[in-house]
């Protein structure tokens, strides 16, 4: 584990960022239907890109939404929706370390209005209640959002 | 444009598909950044896949979040977020037509737990407010979630 830099430098406004949107605007709601696990305990230890040859983590479905794992098996490659519960949602204009300013919807950073993310995963094991997976980045505990099969590339 | 069936033929549940879910849980909210304009009126217009030799769509982005366009150009492949307002978001189980019953989660449907769909598209022009694609499936109107640079493939 690397030393993890506090919640300060992670939320700072760098030179060149723009701040705004409508953080007051709740059109819809999501319903968390569980949870992923991963070795990744901060931000700090996150790879910036998951792996298909990363660790293994576990993606926990809730009770209620577990009938909606039936057809998964081993082996297929899925899409995985997550809520970066981590992020700030205010950022327009961002200053990723070493490069120039852009705008939020130009970049992939975790930090934007609707901080939903999206990665493609392959499926190790399957139960009734949760799916291992290789390919993930995200920080242990994040919200799950959806699972579906990944898109023919 | 194809005759519509009615919402009910739509919305009705199959024999073989399993209802439930906790639809009364909201733990985190959407902001709808903007709304997506395309030729398909209804979703019986809809076809069933975006293709990039489809028709021009508009991406219309809300002033408050409109600087986050900043750094997108013609030629990009962007992954589109958007809100899939018509469906329903308590089938567990689903019997697509002609189908055997298969899990939400091992489908690609919209009728899903958070109805949030992604698509890759290709952008055409950028102007300030708007992004015109093409490679979306989606009926007129649909809110819009995010905008992000495409995974390389």
């Amino acid at each position: 584990m690397s030393a993890s830099p506090g919640a300060s430098d992670w939320n700072a406004t760098r030179p060149g960022e723009v701040e705004g949107g409508d953080p007051a605007r709740a059109d819809a709601t999501l319903a968390f239907v569980g949870r992923i696990r991963t070795p990744f305990a901060t931000r700090a230890d996150c790879p910036h890109r998951g792996r298909t040859d990363g660790p293994d983590c576990r993606i926990e479905v809730d009770a209620p939404w577990r009938p909606a794992l039936r057809g998964i098996a081993a082996g297929d490659r899925l899409e995985v929706l997550y809520w970066m519960h981590l992020a700030r949602r205010d950022l327009l204009v961002q200053a990723p370390k070493g490069r120039a300013p852009s705008g939020t919807f130009a970049l992939r950073s975790p930090n934007r209005p609707n901080p939903v993310a999206t990665s493609v995963v392959e499926v190790v094991a399957v139960s009734e209640e949760a799916v291992t997976v290789r390919g993930l980045d995200c920080v242990d505990g994040t919200p799950l959002i959806d699972l579906k099969p990944a898109r023919a590339s």
